[in-house]
């Protein structure tokens, strides 16, 4: 297809098209003549994931393209590509001390996570925020948090349409951004909701 | 207890107090002399509770005075008591239109929320951001959410130390904020996780 097909395919704005091609961050088409080349299908789903991560990620370009180099690392480089993915993903994360009580945790639960992990370093921040207010958390509390965490990431896993990895990069941005207001929107709800009716109570869900 | 052993029993600065006095956020103490006055164990407790509200939940002076107003309306406004400090806390959330979709999540799980509760708007926005990229979650992906957001708050409610709505207070305000961060870092390294082993990976909490 040309490039005002690509356009009209993926609903992305021929200038930005062509603002990501000067930036290398879509691969140029095969020329069919000087002025004119040829793009396919595997253009629209890449120009897809760059909109996603630009516009719903709020990525700068240089984390697009820390993500897409991870991306085209190959199909082992899943876990690099989901850390890649978090740890360009907001908010920025602190890193200026080990995250000593975090990888206590992780230990506890046995997942499997990169050490150096942003959201490791955020999980030390939480806690660390937690203790100087003296409300570290007992550890029933933090396996009731953990065991709801993998349970929605779960689910997460499971709504992946796709194998392959662009799909999986592009839900994990998206589906990491705009999933966690939701779930901590219920759970502002379903505080209250416990506080109205007793923490017996399960409504139609427990 | 004079106002000077008042700014140390509750670790809140002298300047501070002598502020939130003036400011009407703190009842004045019993006079006993022109320049005196004599405060007890409830103004330390208020105290630690405005310092929380200001310190740990960012909320302005107009929003602890909103908190604080509806906590001495009695113990019989602690649902309006819970809606007033979850209102009051980040993220100011858009109310210029109805929450019709969240309104219809509510009624599917059959929990006691006021139907213009902020995290039902701020529940509207995420759910209209996802399907506006095409991510409508299914009924089954949003039951596993509730049911997560419910176990964690389960948990919150029963970890409250004490039955007095002051505390209850202090809790949902520290807690609402500090444990937000904790549960999306979990919810980012059991993506992480998953990725690397599977999705019926269980680690040592499933």
């Amino acid at each position: 297809m040309r490039i005002s097909e690509l356009s009209r395919t993926s609903g992305v704005p021929l200038a930005t098209v062509k603002f990501y091609l000067r930036e290398g961050l879509l691969a140029p088409g095969r020329p069919t003549s000087a002025t004119q080349a040829e793009y396919d299908d595997a253009h629209v789903r890449r120009l897809r994931l760059v909109r996603a991560l630009v516009e719903t990620g709020g990525l700068a370009l240089a984390s697009v393209r820390a993500v897409l180099d991870s991306l085209d690392a190959g199909p082992q480089a899943n876990l690099k590509t989901i850390g890649t993915v978090h740890d360009a993903l907001p908010p920025a994360v602190r890193r200026d001390r080990e995250p000593v009580r975090a990888r206590a945790v992780l230990a506890t639960l046995g997942w499997h996570v990169d050490p150096d992990a942003s959201a490791l370093h955020r999980l030390e921040a939480a806690l660390e925020a937690l203790r100087s207010v003296g409300l570290t958390p007992d550890p029933d509390h933090l396996r009731t948090y953990a065991e709801a965490a993998l349970s929605v990431a779960r689910a997460d896993v499971a709504a992946v349409p796709d194998a392959s990895t662009a799909d999986v990069v592009e839900f994990v941005v998206t589906g990491t951004m705009l999933y966690e207001p939701l779930l901590l929107a219920l759970r502002r709800m379903a505080q209250q909701h416990l506080f109205v009716t007793g923490p017996g109570a399960a409504g139609r869900t427990g």
